[in-house]
């Protein structure tokens, strides 16, 4: 794709809409690398009209044939907590679960645009929170199932919102905590050089070239070691590291998250051990868990503890028998800009590429070499994890060393103080 | 239902929220007669969030287990008309239209919000805007007719947006144009009493007396005289008159239009003759069409003419085989308050509910005598039409004279100038 529209004003010179509008170009052409043709299926919040239609208007530059944003609202989602007869929260609309995975099987691809209040259930009964999130992710399986897989092009990018601005930037008045909280996205997006595109292309070069290098080394287990953490997490047989972007089952390159700093792969879900502390608060679908301290044996969590929402966190790794075991591991550098810039985003998207870090849940299927081609029983005996969820969750930071293991033991060091050595 | 829940407080004395609210409690206990555990599928454009919020509040009140709201955006769609690809007029979302049909088939309520700025699209590509009604309908069919057939209990309303204020009062400033807007939807909408959903009982109960009168008439043509007028309109062998509001294939008793004055049937397609001058100009898609006159043979519109809007209107026609046929025959009298309001909605809610009216394209399998469980075939040999449009036209009016013929062309008066005899 040209990356001629991409005109060279310096980013600080650009007006926020201007800057809005490149994100929103960064999120078509690089995020998705949209093929004319294709139709996107959007997801958003109600408070990302402006940025919504900024994308689409680039979307259908860019040769789109249909751009359809569904849209979720805070005020009705906190209506059906507040008013909803009990049934609701075993209900999802499988319906729309199910159109979409025709969407995505007609070569649709996906943009999710996150940003929603991080805490906007936290006054809600955990167990109403829980069932529904449950009901919502059995529904939407196949559709997700096709995302994992990376059967389409796909991305998710941030917008601001007030509510989420309020809790990154708590001092600040709202409207300069939006403005801040923007200016850091844009940041985060690597889109505040001269041409994000090239940009995105050189930054990606750099994370495949890391992934080459660990997908040469074949570890057996990695070895986390560091306040509050020693943990030995085993990789996945025929494991394969991933990052920087990939080609999806439609042969579409995609970026899948923007930003993306990580490279990661699939541990062996029977073969993780030893104790492990958050390095950063969770926020999982509006409740926040904060200092998550976890044991593991033989690839299973045997203690969760959290100073806050630990119910939600034991809720969480219940849902079902992969949930309290792992599908994904990664290594962040701490000098990645999202760590350097000392922000706590209270939001996975950027908080994981803050930091090192494992995922509770679903293994990603492309992390397993020719993985998209094996069943459900064939993942498995590789080792790859199955489940309803996948959280992701921060163990790294400035203080993290991690060993390459090969199965004989033998250790080499892969980072020093949270750096590749 | 209970109707407990509508506070007796004169409507005057109701701030506009409230009027808001209480349009949004009929719109869920009228229209839909909303079921305990039903699930509901609101589409709506983003400009009426707030009417929206105070609708799914009502639902969950009334037992909703889920209310999905899907919003259209006038913006994107006018993006879409400036930089999309030719090939996207050809193109819809059929896993979203294949989507909803699953809903309904899973007894989901549905419910329209109008208002959508009528005058969208008047100055694109009236071919384009054409093919995209096209694809649009052939992918919603399957849906569609779940709800022509009345399989599930559904309801339409109508909110008031800027751009259609402009429209009905167009030397007002938009505020006060969109707030006189709510007071005659309110009004219209029979909100305006100490107990609406009393009144709006009273008021089907009036209707079915109506229907049951022309039902029990058997009429075999109805023969409409007035200024550009002389049609005679065959109706379909065992034809049914409905109105009022009726019981879905669901069980559920719903009011599918708020408001709604008419009494309704299904015209015989081969039988319908003469001349034929519209009473109000018809707004169909983003498109206005004046001064419609059309001449009819054997059922067929065999010259199309209007003084604005000719090439929408016989693309309109050029749809299918069914467009230049009727599917629709409705008597209004010209006492129904909302041709006493003397407004001109430009919206087919409104203004068919003003005056008597046909309809190109489909039919009401449900206004034929056991229609919902006849294919298609069954129903094309009664003379019920079919088509990928459904377009409601006025043509009557103070000045409308209309009798009802049997078979041996005996006629007997049935409204003059415009009143039921
Ligand atoms: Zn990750
Ligand atoms: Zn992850
Ligand atoms: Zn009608
Ligand atoms: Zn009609």
């Amino acid at each position: 794709m040209s990356t001629a529209a991409v005109a060279i004003t310096p980013f600080a010179a650009l007006s926020f809409e201007e800057k809005l509008d490149r994100l929103a170009l960064v999120a078509v052409r690089v995020g998705l690398n949209l093929q004319p043709g294709q139709e996107i299926v959007v997801s958003a919040s109600l408070e990302h009209i402006p940025f919504v239609r900024r994308i689409t208007e680039h979307a259908y530059k860019a040769g789109a044939n249909l751009v359809t944003t569904l849209y979720s609202d805070d005020e009705t989602t906190l209506a059906r907590y507040k008013y909803a007869p009990d049934s609701s929260f075993d209900f999802a609309a499988q319906w729309m679960s199910d159109g979409i995975a025709q969407a995505f099987r007609s070569n649709a691809a996906r943009l999710g645009i996150a940003g929603a209040n991080p805490s906007l259930l936290k006054d809600q009964d955990p167990s109403k929170v829980s069932r529904a999130n449950i009901a919502a992710s059995k529904a939407s399986k196949p559709a997700m199932e096709l995302v994992t897989r990376h059967a389409i092009n796909w991305s998710i990018l941030a917008g601001a919102t007030p509510a989420w601005a309020k809790l990154v930037f708590p001092d600040l008045p709202e409207a300069e905590a939006v403005s801040k909280l923007w200016e850091a996205i844009f940041k985060a997006s690597r889109i505040d050089g001269d041409d994000p595109v090239q940009d995105w292309k050189n930054h990606g070069a750099n994370i495949h070239k890391r992934v080459k290098l660990l997908n040469d080394k074949r570890y057996h287990t990695l070895h986390f070691k560091g306040p509050g953490t020693d943990l030995k997490v085993g990789l996945a047989d025929d494991h394969l590291w991933a990052g920087g972007g990939g080609v999806g089952g439609n042969g579409i390159f995609s970026n899948a998250n923007i930003p993306t700093e990580e490279c990661f792969t699939t541990p062996h879900k029977d073969r993780v051990n030893g104790t492990v502390s958050a390095s950063k608060p969770l926020s999982h679908q509006g409740t926040l868990i904060e200092n998550i301290q976890c044991t593991f044996e033989n690839g299973r969590i045997v203690e969760a503890n959290a100073s806050a929402g630990q119910d939600a966190l034991r809720k969480l790794i219940a849902v079902d028998e992969g949930a309290a075991r792992l599908g994904e591991v990664a290594l962040v550098p701490h000098s990645s800009p999202i760590a350097q810039s000392g922000l706590l985003f209270w939001n996975t998207l950027f908080d994981e590429n803050a930091a090192s870090h494992i995922a509770l849940g679903q293994a990603y299927a492309t992390c397993l070499i020719d993985g998209e081609h094996m069943d459900d029983a064939k993942l498995a005996s590789k080792g790859a994890n199955s489940s309803l969820i996948h959280v992701d969750w921060m163990i790294g930071g400035g203080t993290m060393d991690v060993d390459g293991l090969d199965a004989d033991g033998k250790a080499e060091p892969l980072m020093r103080q949270g750096e590749w050595v």
